[in-house]
């Protein structure tokens, strides 16, 4: 099935497709030279399907991790563009998960000042939310995305059959994004997590996550207000996943919980539970709060966060700091 | 006077007015976390008068010189904006030259996707020309603008007082762009410097030119057509500056000459000369050309330029590279 993002003149086509990465040939325009970026936790047979199709392909695989996301590995790939004679109708795609796409995306969004962008999700997190909406950055001295654009990929092309190759908790992430879709704009998709029917079948998880994002972002692309509530389990979860080891995923899913009315979040533990995410975590309240309380700015004293009363709806308010620290006590035990 | 950039929801002013450098407290919103950047060939009075009527200040002063366009000096910027804890609504003020603007912009155009930018060009060739427009880059690997964004300014402050403390040369720079605004789209100003008339008060060279990049802007924001007119004397005159160690200016001058019709080219030369631009350069023609065909992309054998058949008119013509060597002969000389 084909999702449209309607943002004007920067419109693009989703294409949710079993074996869609094999198809690339046919469905992206590709009769150029193309950076094709993915990191070397990515089979690198996606890879090289996708440079098969190009007319004149360089691939760059840079490390797996978080790490990737530097201005030092945005260098490296303007580098190789530059050195290959890339101009301003040349492209870049990205094949893998999140780092790779906010990496290549930002890369595209800079080479002369923007040439085409084209996203292949692999992992079902950055299927279920990463790779639409035009978010592009890398990080600085550890702060998260502090650099980037706002870049619309051409097309994003989500080949199911990706998700094969991952791990379990790799899979666990992804859906942990899926069940924040749910909370904040579907409650249909939450009653197929609570009925545990989600495990089965990805395409439909997929589509329905995308279409909460989808909605979000073209009221607002910017993120100038309507957009903040995809960051639904975001702020503790951020503060939780600077100190701990743990994954983008499971965090989200720790700091969703005290974002949600207590039945909500009755509901809500057992479906976390059935998916082999996190309810709890061993560390240090003091330190995610401090951490919380330096990532996040105030206004007036008031942090603005996403909350649910009921699954599918969810609202911004702005709560002060107390209110965040004992939603920190909830999730996180010394 | 102002003028008006309409550019939708990018549009902002142009204040040409003589001491409003001074007055940049009651004309830009400063009352917030303020990236001031300058560079140590600017006077530090300059800066430090906008730093003063700024809430909260933090100056940057960048070595002088193409040099500091790079990666590096846009990662010193961000991470200064980082520890000082600077937020979405903080914003970057360039004082200076075009250097100081581009390298400002582009930190004000990724630091978290895109913070405010105030533009106060203090050199006569960034008042008629780069200070508009929205084009930030830095240079990479010796290849000049490779690396930036398309990012408006808030508002551009043009105060032709600090014009004053610039040298002889870098005004004949200014004007180089200048003439180049009056060939390509206002006859009336090419009659100004014709007739001598120019050099006396700045403010009317300023405006007219202006008012010819607002058009071209206006009509086609990210360049994919019209506003490639602006690049008259570039195609050939970068090519010098990469080979040659004149200013930017100069090799506009020079760049400009094989691009006029005949008539047009014998009328030039007295112009340059009476500013005090170069109407030849000793240098070796098939080392310009080389850069020139290493700089431009060629479509189907051709390269597009801009030419002139009538000062205040031109059009885009697609050319053999032939041709392009026959205008290098005509100012580069062995």
């Amino acid at each position: 099935m084909i999702l449209h993002m309607d943002l004007g003149g920067r419109s693009y086509d989703i294409v949710v497709e079993r074996g869609c990465l094999g198809e690339a040939g046919r469905l992206l325009p590709l009769d150029r030279k193309v950076l094709v970026v993915t990191d070397d936790g990515v089979p690198p047979e996606y890879a090289s399907a996708v440079a098969a199709a190009c007319a004149d392909p360089y691939t760059v695989t840079v490390p797996q991790g978080e790490e990737s996301k530097s201005l030092a590995s945005l260098e490296r790939l303007l580098t190789v563009m530059l050195k290959a004679g890339f101009s301003r109708s040349d492209c870049v795609c990205a094949v893998g998960g999140g780092v790779v796409g906010d990496l290549a995306g930002f890369a595209a969004a800079t080479y002369m000042r923007g040439v085409d962008f084209f996203n292949i999700p692999t992992t079902l997190l950055s299927q279920v939310d990463s790779s639409i909406g035009g978010k592009t950055a890398v990080d600085l001295c550890g702060a998260k995305n502090i650099v980037g654009a706002f870049w619309q990929p051409g097309k994003v092309l989500i080949d199911p059959d990706t998700l094969k190759t991952l791990s379990p908790r790799e899979t666990a992430c992804g859906m942990a994004e899926a069940v924040k879709a749910a909370l904040i704009g579907d409650g249909e998709l939450f009653a197929l997590f609570e009925e545990g029917k989600a495990a089965g079948d990805p395409v439909p998880v997929i589509t329905a996550s995308l279409a909460v994002k989808k909605a979000a972002v073209e009221a607002d692309e910017r993120e100038a207000g309507l957009r903040k509530t995809l960051n639904f389990g975001h702020t503790i979860g951020h503060a939780i996943e600077s100190v701990t080891g743990l994954h983008h995923g499971e965090c989200v899913a720790l700091g969703m919980l005290p974002m949600c009315a207590p039945d909500v979040r009755r509901r809500l533990l057992p479906v976390l539970e059935s998916l082999g995410l996190p309810t709890e975590v061993r560390a240090d309240p003091d330190e995610v709060f401090r951490a919380l309380m330096h990532d996040k700015k105030m206004k007036d004293g008031l942090i603005t966060a996403v909350f649910t009363e009921r699954p599918g709806s969810c609202e911004l308010r702005a709560v002060g700091p107390e209110k965040l620290r004992a939603g920190i006590d909830l999730v996180v035990k010394r």
